[in-house]
């Protein structure tokens, strides 16, 4: 089994600053091609300690993969500690130069000392260009057979490198076998109670599947993994079939399968059908709109929405009765019904959802408490309405909300 | 100076599925009590590596920080690897017993073995009562004078016994020193011109002070961090004075403090001068929309946007000129333009941002690539528009293509 581990580079992690997606990104990379990632470890700008944590890792890892520290200034120091470690002058690359100079008079920016630094490459490595950025990726042999991985943190100028020269040179490097993951997704059970129900299917699993439990607000993910495996295609047919049989214990509750988010099943239902959607959104900001409309081919289904936060724009935008809203509140059955309505009539989508609630931290009272979310969802057929305690954290309250909601159209158009 | 290690436990971060959100959290916590991070690591669901990974931490880290594993299923074996560790043997905890059974009760769920597992502890710990969940939190004391703490790998039951239960007890049982942060945000030079310009600055420092550069698309952020001070006050106060003499070498670039995002500082212009917001995005689908309303106290500004996707609602709802989108297409200045004018005519309201682009992957053309968008910001004032090719990932050009039209606003409101 060709193990790896993944080294982040960078103070800001640390203390907090910022959250590491790449090492998540790259595990992605690894897990898809065979490798199976053994750690990840994020330290400080500190040679010292990327000295030891480069060293132990490389003890039971044969690929090491480091992200950051590449930039032009002081505090940026993996490239010079990663030239003593392996004990190489450094040299700088024609290319690379080049490549920097060009970027920078196309941003009208004047190409100085630092950026020359960048161009500056360890003579024992393979320069990895970096089509998108200043700071190229580099690839060093140990003499133990490993490789070490080092690559800029920016984390679209990683991804690009991970993709078009790490994972070919690593598929090339080592004779790789399949690590398969499949996950269905379920809904309506608690983690415990679904434990419960499946607990004999999951008892006669063989020996060589993991088994884990992802629970999340709404739903919780199932996931069969397999690590090492020979063949992989044959793996994946046997995690198929252990699969069949789970769907025939609570075939009510199976939702999706892989990383599908709610919003992506609703994706796929309204392309499959044809189908429109509008929003109508309060106390959600938009975030619903904006789950949509990441998704690629949103275009085909996603009409329009409608952010109605100030009461006036929930009466002259979305044409809520008004004296409604002060006589009910904007937080209520009737006004988040009216809103879905009045999207779906001005957009001439199929089906609209629409949510008004309080956020917090301020607004809640004792009848109607931060968190207390109202839902509608309006269809060709009929509009329903649900009113869901989302929490108490602003956050939460907005993600919890959104899931729930979406969650109410999906019940729709699977009835439907 | 007390060092700290935490570890994340879980096979879905080591593959990639889920990004590890609850490390930066903690780290955000123990720094700002001058506790210093001194490694993350995130592992599998495996017991060897767990104690293995625990041993070593100790070995230099004070505290240990333990997340995930606490679930009632069989794939969570952190506390009983604890227990063993510790060689403790478990009993039930009734205050956990009866708020494990009255949270399912409330959700209309029985109480079954599994769920009473969750209230089992190890003998030796201190149980930290975990108000928002079923996993408790716990609290072990070594015998070398270290503390190990094993928390939810849920976030949000993971912060709320962060702030309740650790902090206040990390704060009575170590004797802390300082670490302080402070962090000044720049905008309108990249980061290699940036350090030629503050080059003499950054050579003056002293040495008990480390800077870092901290590059995102449209602006670079410099921290100064001093670990490990007596007096934070004092600290604070010099660093200050460190700041001030670098304002007065690029003024006219310093956008802000600390960890403000470019809509916070637009946030707060807002609020103090009482002024109001709308929004009107195609690309960007709510985005811009959803970062004002995540932040407490935009209803006070924030009156609504709209979702324009279709060209109809660009038409009905923001009554776009529909002859202007066939001509000109619906990325186009004027489109931008009238995006913005319309919605801040529709709700009243003082400024608005429009944008509309190719999100992509498809919808190019080689007049208009993917990654093309239009942005307009309508003030009392006037009417601007910019086009900015903003990269080639659907997900890069909607962060970017909203980061660029926030700044917009941001410079007409400082112009203002």
């Amino acid at each position: 089994m060709i193990k790896a581990t993944i080294i982040t580079i960078g103070d800001e992690i640390l203390i907090g600053q910022i959250v590491d997606t790449n090492s998540a990104s790259i595990s992605k990379h690894l897990n898809g091609a065979g490798i199976t990632v053994e750690e990840k470890t994020s330290i400080g700008d500190e040679a010292e300690q990327i000295e030891a944590t480069l060293h132990r890792a490389l003890q039971s890892s044969q690929v090491v993969i480091i992200t950051g520290g590449l930039g032009p200034t002081k505090d940026d120091i993996t490239k010079h500690t990663l030239a003593r470690i392996f004990n190489s002058p450094m040299h700088e690359d024609e290319r690379v130069c080049e490549h920097v100079r060009t970027m920078l008079e196309r941003r009208g920016i004047s190409f100085n000392d630092l950026n020359r630094g960048q161009a500056m490459v360890p003579d024992c490595c393979t320069v990895l260009f970096n089509a998108y950025g200043t700071a190229p990726g580099m690839w060093f042999e140990t003499e133990s057979g490993g490789v070490v991985i080092s690559l800029p943190g920016v984390p679209f100028e990683m991804e690009h490198l991970m993709e078009d020269e790490v994972m070919p040179r690593l598929k090339a490097r080592f004779a790789l076998r399949a690590n398969v993951h499949r996950t269905m997704i379920t809904a309506g059970l608690p983690e415990s109670m679904l434990a419960e129900r499946i607990a004999e299917w999951e008892d006669a699993l063989p020996e060589w599947v993991k088994l884990a439990y992802l629970p999340s607000p709404n739903i919780v993910r199932l996931r069969l993994s397999a690590y090492n495996q020979e063949d992989g295609e044959a793996t994946r047919a046997m995690i198929d079939e252990l699969f069949d049989k789970l769907y025939d214990i609570i075939p009510q509750h199976i939702v999706g399968f892989e990383e599908a988010t709610m919003q992506a099943l609703v994706h796929d239902i309204l392309c499959k059908r044809g189908l429109t959607l509008a929003t109508a959104e309060s106390c959600t900001g938009g975030t619903i709109a904006s789950r949509f409309t990441a998704m690629a081919g949103a275009s085909a289904y996603f009409l329009g929405g409608v952010v109605a936060y100030a009461n006036e724009a929930k009466r002259d935008i979305l044409g809520v009765d008004y004296d409604d809203i002060m006589k009910h509140g904007a937080v209520s059955e009737c006004v988040a019904r009216q809103m879905a309505e009045g999207v779906r009539r001005i957009t001439g989508a199929d089906y609209a959802i629409a949510t008004t609630g309080i956020a917090g931290p301020t607004g809640g009272s004792e009848a109607k408490p931060v968190g207390t979310v109202w839902m509608a969802v309006a269809t060709p057929h009929r509009t329903v309405a649900m009113m869901r305690a989302s929490g108490s954290d602003r956050g939460q309250i907005i993600n919890r909300a959104s899931a729930y909601a979406i969650e109410m159209l999906y019940k729709e158009l699977k009835e439907a």
